[in-house]
């Protein structure tokens, strides 16, 4: 009934599968990203993308800061497989805070996740930033969780995120600006979370919500600020071309 | 082996499946049009979205032209089948030219193909230009093959395209330039184009190649000017909230 997937083009090795939705813009965000900074004069030299982009995926955050409500896991294990069944080679979750059940996907999944805090600490050690201290920006989910904080420990860095109060009072009413489509508006405000992890002795700071990339779209990141969502396009661009050797 | 689709989220009856990767860019155009234009207050009102964005299909364009070269037909198949596996419930093709064999998809699939031309008819009549006049831009290859000029002649439109040393000097560079990662460059020459179709008696002008939307991304469209990619995700958007009721 099914095309034998070594008989379509998404056969070939180099094969991404993005386990996308959570949320819609994100994905977008990560695609785009994926498209622009892949090395391409023509479109065969694109990688081959599938994409299962299913916002209805239970919410993740719930689970994490109360562990109530439905996990989220069983949809992410449902599109992992159709993505592997669709000749996926390699899974990206464009979504930090679903890395929360990354482990659960990778264990179950035929082949890798590309992990964004991996991609991350490629950034930071590509930048000359091995070891350093990171600030993290991100939901209160995406910190409890700890999807940053085990791998780039284990890796040597040390990690810190924003003071509570000023996580209430500046960074989640600026993804809110960005939900609401007021991304100018928001881009100040996280400005300001960066310099103030800076100056309280980050060596770099990691942006680790989808929303905040998006504040800073047509404007320069300020410096020693990795975007975890660039990151992961960049690490699955890397995965990718080592593939067709 | 495969999820059952009706377990997971995709099989919800507002699924879509995006047959892409015709370009890259186009199809990330199409996706993030398709987000923007979803009327939406959380991520669960999008709708969810399969996409199977295989850059490698064979080219579209010399097996228009010249009836030459391996027909990307198959590959075409075989990603709709996969979109079908995987739970979609329509099917969108944002890439122009591949609508040259959007009625043998439509024949083979047991899902409809919800069609650009359709679509864009759809935006010219929201617009109150029925019965128009519409220059066309695009390829030589969508032209040729009567993409648009069938279905907007029976509907009551007149169509007409670029002069042949327009296209060749000023809007196939230009898709080129989009397709090489230079957008900026390329603006200026699409609106050359533009202006010469509007000058020349056309009513509207309909952009016909996913590159030359992506040309204006950030920026306002000309006036009496329809974005193919765009009326395609607004027709996708109109298709999936129907299925929802």
């Amino acid at each position: 009934m099914l095309p034998d997937p070594l008989t379509t083009a998404a056969g070939r090795p180099d094969t991404l599968g993005v386990l996308g939705g959570m949320g819609p813009l994100a994905t977008v965000d990560f695609l785009a990203k994926l498209v622009a900074l892949t090395p391409a004069t023509r479109d065969a030299d694109h990688l081959p993308v599938l994409v299962y982009a299913v916002p209805q995926v239970p919410d993740r955050v719930a689970p994490i800061l109360t562990g109530s409500g439905p996990s989220p896991l069983p949809a992410l294990l449902a599109g992992m497989h159709w993505l592997v069944a669709a000749g996926a080679k390699a899974i990206a979750l464009p979504c930090h805070t679903a890395h929360h059940w990354a482990d659960a996907i990778d264990d179950a999944s035929p082949i890798p996740l590309l992990h964004i805090a991996d991609a991350a600490i490629a950034a930071l050690e590509a930048g000359g930033l091995s070891g350093a201290t990171v600030g993290i920006i991100g939901t209160r989910a995406t910190w409890q969780a700890g999807i940053y904080q085990d791998r780039l420990c284990r890796r040597g860095f040390d990690t810190r995120t924003c003071r509570d109060t000023e996580l209430e009072t500046v960074v989640l009413p600026a993804i809110a600006l960005v939900k609401q489509g007021a991304p100018e508006r928001a881009r100040p405000l996280f400005e300001r979370a960066i310099a103030a992890l800076l100056d309280g002795g980050a060596d770099a700071v990691l942006l680790a919500c989808t929303e905040i990339p998006a504040a800073f779209a047509g404007h320069r990141l300020p410096a020693r600020v990795i975007d975890g969502t660039e990151a992961l396009a960049r690490a699955c661009i890397t995965w990718g071309l080592s593939r067709r050797t």
